[in-house]
């Protein structure tokens, strides 16, 4: 693709939005950007409310208009390119869709949207084969995981993607592992900081890391993953006493996206190949780099057959870290380098929800005799394999946990085991289980 | 620039050359590339002794041919693209320069011609504007630092670029710390292994960081530096005993290349950028992600205005980490995205050796009275204000060592007060100094 004079038409003009135009528009970058060949200009600015002062330092009317029409942008052919960086869903996509139908090349930060609608963004592409479409803000923040992905490893096979990706769930573990605090105590006070939302079930409940590792899935592997197919755990039964047990196998815990082979495609059968993904509280131990990063900072790590472990660690969220990566993509297309194939070459995948690891086994008990002894047996009839029993010195005997740890296990067994353990009579609640790396 | 057909000229054959021709001819990877819209080839290997079995698993006689002499690659019309990886400079020099006169696009790993001869490759480059130049395996091995320099921080400010970029003193450094080995102990155990060479100055004595260093230095900064001019100190000196000190202040010890913004260009004087390189052991603390570098795994860090601090974490060396870089390199140029402008835009740059740090100060005494009034009394005549003294248990009294931090203070001096320091009948050597980070 040749290189391109970029006319935007922006939506949503937040945090983020009014970051990319302050960025875009400022006089010393405006001369770099054109020294390099980089010609892009925002021009229209649509908002639902035009009257409200956005704040933009670089702001000129003889430039950029504001609008509360989209089609004052979608309709208007003197724009090429469509930056989405309104949220939501259901408008986006209205946005989004009829931006590639004019079209027009797009931008966006859309996780959601991308991770739901990427088997419809990816045939309305092919239909529209001129409109390039980025989206690198939409996983990670800062970090530039998906250009990576995109280049970096064609001649690589990656065998496992494992993130951490959403960093209001990393502040707050990191701050149960630092202070022993409670989970509901640094909720609240991540609320307070405005870190989490009223609401916090979006990252608190592993929803926004499973959109991010959906696409992640597909750089990897190929094959469309629907968000609502991967198997999600979040982090409110994540106790202070886990951080305990963790510390004893010189671990932590963090919230990952994980997607991984686990068997290729067969050439003889034509079998196409096998792939677990899943959100869940990880056992880490410490030696491990993902165990490093804390506070909200983000982190993908990639195994691959050339590289082994590399790994990519940088802001996950925040004005300009997301701000950043949208321009990434901008200069990316007004230079005429976006790739043909932003989502790659698809292959089929088939979704395996069942994978090995060994587990980490929380359970809460009023004391009772014979305890492991049942706990044995039901691990016994479950086909798990007990490896370790922890147990931290007992300061309430109606209510003592312990953590069993297995052999490589299927999670299939684990689970099954657990129901079984959680119909003992002492036993206070469904054992937690979690994967150990 | 269009995608294009490369036929390439393979200079060396080794450990990477061997990896790269397997890479890209295997046939299944080829059906991959052809279908991505990737053609490349290698038709002529140069090597010097062309009757010695290279191995090569995906070998045909029927494309590709051996060849001893580099004309004989030079000056054929139809190949388009020369891949340099024969190592050293004088020879590789001849190769690179001839190749980019006779229009061949130019793929290489050797850092060391790349950052000696920089200017000359930039000059030469804009003389022939339609060779492009690749350079990822220069640098890190196989984390792709070099293509994310290029693409990812164009609308941002890089002010530090701080790697670990030397797989064997890491490896060296991480079984000091881990194990507690004499220096000269777990070199010899490097070179028994075959990590270190048996001249292990290049990497011991820091130059092969240098020259890695030199080469980010331009990409972050704009300008070109020397390697000869980055003062540059190696691992030789670290003994277990600095391990022991890094510990109490929960730190460890990394050998780094760090190229550092002092002073952004002021607009009104003109005065260009000042910038800080150096290549030393730093004292850097466990809570880093940089400390978490263990082995041979290499890491650069990138601090910037709108990302704060990013990372990236690979493998710093071996065959397929490097293979896989050439490889990008390839399939970057064969689709018409490799960039325009390989080293960025030059802009001016003042290289300041002085930098302001806390140092790490070692010294090692015949045990003496009043050692540390002393010490004091030099520290406050060269305007260097100390922040703690640490001092190990005392198991000979005639060879004691302790540890001076400072407080923020200039590399100048700090290295007069060592100086002075030397010169007090009671110290042994030069008291060991160390930035720490």
């Amino acid at each position: 693709m040749p290189r391109v004079t970029l006319k935007i038409g922006l939506f949503g003009c937040g945090t983020v939005g009014g970051g990319v135009f302050d960025l875009l528009h400022s006089p010393a970058r405006r001369l770099q950007f054109r020294s390099a060949g980089v010609e892009a200009l925002v021009s229209k600015i649509c908002v639902q409310n035009v009257a409200k002062d956005r704040q933009l330092q670089h702001f000129s009317a003889a430039e950029t208009s504001f609008t509360s029409s989209y089609s004052d942008i979608l309709e208007d052919a003197s724009i090429n390119c469509v930056v989405e960086l309104m949220g939501g869903v259901d408008d986006a996509k209205d946005v989004v869709f009829g931006a590639i139908r004019a079209g027009k090349h797009v931008i966006t930060a859309n996780k959601a949207l991308v991770a739901n609608f990427m088997p419809e963004i990816v045939q309305l592409l092919a239909q529209h084969p001129h409109v390039r479409f980025g989206y690198e803000a939409a996983v990670a923040g800062g970090i530039p995981i998906i250009h990576t992905l995109q280049g970096a490893y064609d001649s690589d096979r990656i065998t496992e993607i494992a993130g951490i990706m959403n960093g209001t769930t990393n502040y707050m573990l990191s701050k149960m592992e630092a202070e022993g605090v409670a989970y509901d105590a640094v909720l609240k006070e991540a609320q307070d900081l405005g870190f989490a939302e009223a609401n916090p079930s979006a990252d608190v409940d592993g929803y926004d890391v499973q959109s991010k590792i959906a696409i992640l899935a597909k750089l990897g592997f190929g094959g469309v993953v629907k968000p609502a197919d991967i198997p999600t755990v979040g982090i409110s039964r994540i106790s202070a006493a886990d951080f305990e047990y963790a510390k004893m196998m010189d671990s932590t815990i963090k919230l990952l996206g994980v997607a991984k082979l686990l068997k290729p495609a067969d050439e003889k059968t034509g079998a196409p190949q096998e792939v677990t993904v899943y959100v869940s509280p990880v056992v880490v131990k410490h030696s491990n780099v993902i165990a490093s990063i804390t506070g909200a900072t983000n982190l993908v790590n990639v195994r691959s057959d050339n590289l082994d472990s590399s790994a990519y660690v940088g802001p996950g969220a925040g004005r300009f870290p997301t701000a950043n990566s949208v321009m990434n993509d901008i200069i990316q297309l007004a230079r005429g380098d976006a790739p043909l194939d932003p989502f790659k070459t698809s292959v089929p995948v088939t979704l395996q929800p069942d994978y090995e690891a060994h587990f980490y086994v929380r359970i809460t008990i009023t004391d009772g005799l014979g305890v492991i002894r049942h706990v044995g047996q039901l691990a016994e009839e479950s086909g798990v394999s007990i490896y370790s029993i922890l147990q931290a010195p007992i300061v309430d005997r109606a209510n003592v946990q312990f953590v069993v740890t297995t052999e490589t296990s299927l999670l299939s067994k684990v689970r099954a085991m657990c129901q079984k353990i959680a119909a003992l009579p002492f036993v206070q609640e469904e054992p937690l289980y979690l994967p150990i790396m």
